[in-house]
């Protein structure tokens, strides 16, 4: 096992003291819970709470997305796990303003379990609350019961969109509505080549041959549609696409962002390499694709692969998604 | 070989396409050029240029740093490859706009031959340019013979320092004098835990045991300084802060940037626990960190290991440091 890292079991706590002591002018562990990270960024009054949680392991997810415009708050367990209720309830306490908190998490039976726990704890303080859960893993599960997919790096658009509805000063109502809307438009599939180790387990998460990859595999190895023969970099990214546009009816005209998102181990060249095939497929179909994200930002340590993700925007989507964001680990700008 | 690829000879020139596809509306390659990026960003008239040049497979380095406050062009060869001088001089001229270039480069032998040969055929064109070399690596050569060192991840704080002081509209000089200053303060040294894979060759650059790092490496896999049993987090992190500053003299009350950059496949976990303890080294001799750079930018590709920068700051350079700049792959906000 080779990772740079101190004792496994402090894995955690000391990534989070680092994240602070780096950004500690932007984001603080509240009250100094290491498992609990809030925004310090000045924040409109009366503004509606964005709150996420799930496990560690998947930087920039979750962590990286709390700042302006964005996440106000996220608790995190261990590596893959979910966090403790009692953490959410802190988080979700802090976080309102008096108008409410959203939780905008991943579809994982712990993390639903956790968040449905805290949200009845922080009714007894008078604080509303409404739960989103992101469900964009096309390879998860089928078309039929699609309310049954994992959530994975298509999160990180609905956290964009769910900051910036917030930011805008629209109601609780308003924000889950229009962050629900955004996720009913989400895709997401990707592919992994090499497993990623746990800290405190110490070996690879699964096992693959030298020539091979899985398709479909989810953020923490859950298994995925089938495992092939290694592919070029068009083909994954046409078996990538055309799954996706299976299930996102997309006609000429339509507008999409797209983001190729890095699992870890592979390079921002070959991410570019798959954006590129998926940019030319939708340009063929009449699709023009605005502010593609290109990068890490829903990971699963050094896991060697990549996801491709397809939001289709209307003109209230593409309005939220261009405001502008800042955290320390994703900027966007305002163009 | 497991790389998400299509032809290998392909590799570099797709990935430009790429690169041009999807921020077409920033950076465009020039007259077609799949070697040569320039920025499309507004630029000041008459605003001294700034380019760069080297091999392929650094993503971010070098060409996600054309852009605004940043590099005015960049010239690529193939993967670890210099490009050649024809390709340079004509990037050279379309980023010159009467007041000359500045050619800053990573301390290599091709990539210095042939910028000089560049440098000389522009010059038929009037078109004044000065040369500075990045040599920021400690582990390269001794500090008796501290200019034969190569350039590394280093580069990337000469790149912002140098755009930002032709941004200020200061002259040929000036800018090379006071990039020639950041140089002079900066220093790096990594760690590498496993080889890349050139698309090419089709097969790891070096090979190193499952128990083992190599203390010094290059960003192409030149070789270190010793290869030794795997470290903990904070025993790297102090092995690498103790070169560092047993070559850059620190005093209670200096301000430093510290860079932690990840090599490619190195989780952002990993990362921020050698951030966190070289914070801890620099509180405890009372000096100040400005800036923390955390994350990937100056990759080997797949290659998993990392390496720590320290850049110490003075009034002027941290002027220069906290300037705006923007870049699809960097943006740096104005604090």
């Amino acid at each position: 096992m080779k990772k740079i890292m101190n004792d496994p079991k402090d894995f955690v706590d000391e990534v989070m003291v680092g994240i602070e002591t780096a950004y500690g002018d932007r984001v603080h562990l509240l009250d100094g819970d290491t498992r609990i990270l809030v925004s310090s960024y000045p924040k409109k009054r009366g503004k509606v709470g964005i709150v996420t949680a799930g496990g560690s392991g998947h930087l920039p997810v979750f962590l990286g997305y709390v700042g302006s415009g964005l996440l106000d708050g996220c608790a995190v367990g261990n590596v893959f796990a979910s966090p403790s209720a009692k953490k959410m309830a802190a988080m979700i306490k802090a976080c309102d303003d008096g108008n409410g908190v959203l939780c905008l998490y991943g579809n994982y039976g712990g993390d639903k379990m956790n968040f449905a726990m805290a949200c009845e704890v922080v009714e007894m303080d008078d604080i509303e609350t409404m739960s989103v859960l992101v469900t964009d893993d096309v390879a998860s599960s089928p078309k039929e019961t699609a309310s049954k997919r994992r959530g994975v790096a298509g999160m990180v658009y609905a956290f964009k969109i769910a900051g910036a509805a917030a930011e805008q000063m629209m109601t609780l109502n308003q924000v889950a509505e229009v962050t629900t809307k955004a996720i009913a438009n989400i895709r997401t599939m990707g592919v992994a080549l090499s497993p990623c180790i746990v800290p405190e387990v110490g070996k690879p998460t699964f096992t693959i041959e030298d020539d091979e990859l899985e398709l479909g595999m989810g953020i923490h190895g859950e298994r995925g549609i089938e495992v092939c023969k290694m592919m070029s970099a068009n083909e994954i990214a046409d078996y990538l696409f055309d799954r996706i546009v299976a299930d996102l009816i997309l006609e000429k005209g339509d507008e999409v962002s797209v983001m190729v998102n890095g699992l870890g181990a592979t390079p921002l060249e070959e991410q570019i390499l798959v954006y590129s095939r998926v940019a030319s497929r939708l340009k063929k179909q009449g699709i023009a694709v605005y502010m593609p994200h290109i990068g890490e930002f829903a990971t699963s340590m050094e896991m060697a692969g990549l996801s491709v993700t397809i939001l289709k925007l209307d003109a209230q989507l593409k309005g939220l998604l261009r405001m502008p964001a800042s955290s320390p680990f994703y900027t966007s700008e305002n163009k």
